[in-house]
């Protein structure tokens, strides 16, 4: 079965219960049983991960390896400074989306900068919660025709 | 019934019949069949255009109003270069999402670029015909929720 | 009698149906109105034409050699992005007023950016609808000097 | 009776007598005797002022308070650099016309740099000496609508 | 028989008709048949086409498919911001020469800048209208060798 | 009563140990010290944290919320480049005043460009030491009038 | 006794009366009245300053030699174009605390740059008023310490 | 006896287990034992650390005082982005040699910025595993002159 | 007889008194002295003045029309950012020689900036006090010979 | 009879015999064989020249004046760096015509970049081999004409 | 037996005889010497070459071919601004050592800039006299690995 | 006695010879006649050296070393490219002064780089020959207040 880890980066933790405003109501582990459900409705399996230390997400990346085929990652803010992560992404081979709550396009001009765009099988963001799901839907069709 | 047009910009009738190294072997009939069907799932109607003639597109997304709830625009090349086209999606105010089949951020830097971004809902990129579905997804259930 | 040719590029055929927080009311029929007012004021001619397409408004003023003795141009969103338009001008040595609704230098840095202001006249914007008169008057004044 | 400043900046002093090849013959009382006819005729008064000191500048715009209802401000050279001008601007809440007798967008790039132009009404450049007779009509225009 | 395309993009219908102390007095049509007699001597077939309107360059480019094996293209100001005309180019796999009449290089910063030349077999440019003929002859060696 | 976190980044657990040509002789507990008399003097309370892990601060900051009224946010090298950092600040929405022992402006380039003072109360650099005290004081000064 | 120099540059005369919503109700004269108290408190005395004039400034600056023993500098907007300033403040060899009511880091990018700051003893901004008590306190201890 | 730190940074634990076509063959512990052996040979002693971790990094090197007597240091991608590294080799004040395992001056342009080379003793890329000797050697040799 | 106006702007009223290690221990007393005895040898008159304030020395140098042959300008600071300076110069159409006692070219980045050098007749740098004869020397030389 | 001198720069002498796979497999000596025969064709005489040597170029343009009627020049790598090379040119006064093997405008970014292009009557790129037919075939048209 | 030309560029002749304390007191002999006694160790052959003649590095490097198998290369400044020298080496296709005796990176940002880097197999720089012995050892060990 | 060379550049043996409207009429043998006479005034001796060749002018700064005691030197099209002179001349420790004949501030942005003014005492431009002349009794007049 399919297996794909859903990998979510600094300040992610913080979901729904912080600036409602901007991010909306939902929390992470309300967006992780909503990966579940579609999860279940594709036919695969996933996995969750969060940290604020971009070591551990390193870490995390190497190990999926031999563990997980692909990668759905909301890497937040490191997702524009981060060269370690693009090359732990590049090592390990596995497919990846990079992933976004918001419209990163519409804000600050140094969040339309992305390491990880030139190593993303393909980019989604600006649906809120619900991109998670679309993306586990792009990577297990992805997969699916690779495999 | 909420309905979306499928709006296609400059040399995207080539699709499927040159490059398909690059673009893939699926023609642009094929792509607005397959939308015509995930939109019988998800209940929604959808009308199709595509023009090499910056204007024509200004001029269809003006048609746009009171006709159609909403817009997934591929603008080719006029993504990176044309003010007018963000301009006209402005003006009308319906909720457009940017698409693109390759991942734009993985190619020459003018592609990185986008004009239509800082208007748009969001944005999906790097998963080819499979995109226009997760599109027309991600547009309906904005229309749903918005509704 | 002098004629002058008052010409308008993408998007400006929505005015005052769309977006009156930021353009205003007006419509445009209603600006050519007032245009004509001021022409019989001025004792001028005034001709209108509108297009979204920028290859019609290169057309339109190749059209104006030998009709008419100089342009308004309120070229909108083409006003920073086409040379073409500029060579237009350039090629066919008319008198051309530069002309916006907004204050284009207190919006976004690409708009501070005008191909056309380089072979035009002079500038005018910010003033709205009025700006319409404020240049007729100003390229009638300026065709009366020079005859 | 609406009250107007006329407001002119660096070197304006020498108009007409040096280089009439570029600013054209008229002197500056020239032009303050013909703004007083166009004031008359608009049924608004008009004061002149003019240093080459960017300080009196300043002062000049802070004593408008309370005294004029907006400024038509030929900054000159300041136009581009000056910061506390701007700001000058802001403080008194004013509405403000930029104005230039020479189509500054055709000159030197320095010259397309203006910190006036985002806290002005709108600008108004290119016609030499008539300029100063547009932009007191524009402003009357405007004081007459938000009044 | 080999067939070359030349095309023509925006104002180089006004040539020789204004501005001949820039471009010349040679007009399109004497160019068109400098370039008969040529392709006479070469052995090969010419067609023209020349447009204002990108959108219609684009759909030039698309139709010469089948039709001929290569494109002179001479796209004025479109060269400098079009990756439309670009990108048309690289899908229909033509070979493809860049000319231009005036030496670019020797004009303003942003004439320096060319998204063609990046899919061009060459570019030729300085030679006024006998850049045409030395075009041809490039491109019908060209096509020679690859045969 | 009112609590604020003082918080120190990368490489200031070596205060007062190297280098005390460039950072002085004091160190970081004696800083601590310092700012404990100076919260006796304020009548507030005051916590401390040092870690030179990213991922760290931003946990430290997260757990701010709730705990503390204020961040004193010393964050060394990390203020130059952490996106991150300035998301954690704005998630949890407490004041914050960047703090700096050097005057950074006054060195290399990269050192002159802040994250964190978009989203700061205020900055106060180059005061060595002394600095942590007059951010205490400006901080509950701050705290008193928007309670 | 130490004597310190409070000089405050461009618009700075009409804190207080104009913008409350962005500089605060405090007027000069109120704040000016708050530093001759912190300075009783300190056991130093203040001397005032203020001109709109760069030029009045530079000549506060040289005057400031063998009467004062610091200098606290608001410069207003000439903080951000003014070398000649910072020539001043370096020929004179005062040590001199740049000051700024809002924090200048959080506004348009041209506030950011600072040549003041290459020659100051430290920065404090986004304090309001409360700026100037601590900026005299800081600069009291700096020279009782180099004393 | 003399002491070398060999500090390896992100992803270089993967090394010699993907990617061989870009990094080789050779893993992590192959190259310490090639150390030990070089080391034996040049009499001196060497320890190894690797890490993730940008804050762990931080911590081994200043850790490292009073322990080793100099640095060998491959901070992978963190050499391009880390001004706090950069801070910790400064602090702890020994002899550093950046060490890259590719050209990096012949891979993107990212990665021909460093933040470590203006503080190291000099810097050796391009010759793989057989570098990390290199570095040995030309260490050892620094400190024996320098001893 | 060939007059001169040498003219000096900010802070080089304090030369000689302040900083001589690096402007030299001569005072500008002392330097217009010199003029004066290179002057008699030249066959000339020379007059002085000196100001902190822009406006002034624009005055200045309008007041110089008529009454002097050529300037010999130390604008010291002003060099880098007065456009006004520059357009004063334009205006007056005198000969200018734009003269510093530092060799600019070897300071900081903002000093190899001038607004003056484009409308010099040439410049002299580096030499201290004894530029100003060598340039009073080359005006002279330049008027004997444009005579 | 009309004389032309072909000019050709650093590496050009290894034609041929080195990387055939990006210049071909013709040698120099081939092409100036080829070069006679054109001449021969129309009518004019060829000289050649070959340098690894900046200065020797130089002389060679230096020498070229009352030799021959003009300049066919492949400065190879010096096309991009060279300023004296484009001064020679320009102060012997014989049109040049700037050609490349390869088209350099599909190359590195720093091969767009031609101090040349500034002199030259015009560009030939792209054609390998071919285009010194091409450039010697252009000159001396330009030369019939312009004699 | 192998081979290696260690080739020295501009101004490296003077080693050792001026500004010892820059580049150290060993002179260009002393190192060439030492070379011969690493190349006697490493069991290979040595040539060497200087010039201050970028033409006649360029001549060097072309005749090395057929003759050594590889360069150690310390192109001195022209190292930052010769392309020609670039596409020499590219051009004959030996592995060439790009060697600096001064860590560059910690020097001028011009001298960060190399356009040798890209064609290089490493770098090393630095380390001084002792640079040439690693480099001759890397190359060594290189053609021993690739042989 | 004091002895200078006065070493100039690329192209500069045309001079008055071609183009006289730019560079005047007088030759460089002129100009050396002339500072012969000046250097009998000065009571010192000069020598001359002119080459193209960029390497010869470093071999010719190299040879200054011993034999003269500064350098005049006008690098013509050099200055703006090389830093091997620049490293020359910092190599050989000797005093030079930079002169241009025409005022390279007032005409191309690339004239206006100069490696060489941060190496040289001062830099005089714009005077033509008599340039020479002013260097001479500058470098003179430092040479004797340095003995």
């Amino acid at each position: 079965m399919v297996s794909i880890l859903v990998l979510n980066g600094p300040n992610l933790n913080l979901l729904g219960t912080r600036q409602p405003g901007i991010y909306g109501a939902t929390t992470l582990p309300q967006i992780e049983e909503s990966c579940r459900e579609t999860a279940r409705t594709l036919g695969i399996s996933v996995a969750f991960a969060q940290s604020n230390h971009e070591g551990t997400l390193i870490d995390a990346i190497h190990a999926a390896r031999g563990v997980h085929d692909g990668i759905v990652f909301n890497a937040g803010a490191y997702t524009h400074s981060s060269i370690a992560l693009m090359d732990a992404v590049s090592s390990v081979g596995l497919p990846m989306i990079e992933l976004h709550l918001s419209n990163v396009h519409a804000r600050e001009p140094f969040r339309h900068v992305s390491y990880l765009s030139g190593v993303a099988l393909g980019v989604i963001c600006g649906f809120g919660p619900a991109g998670y799901g679309l993306a586990l839907q792009a990577l297990a069709g992805h997969l699916r025709d690779a495999g």
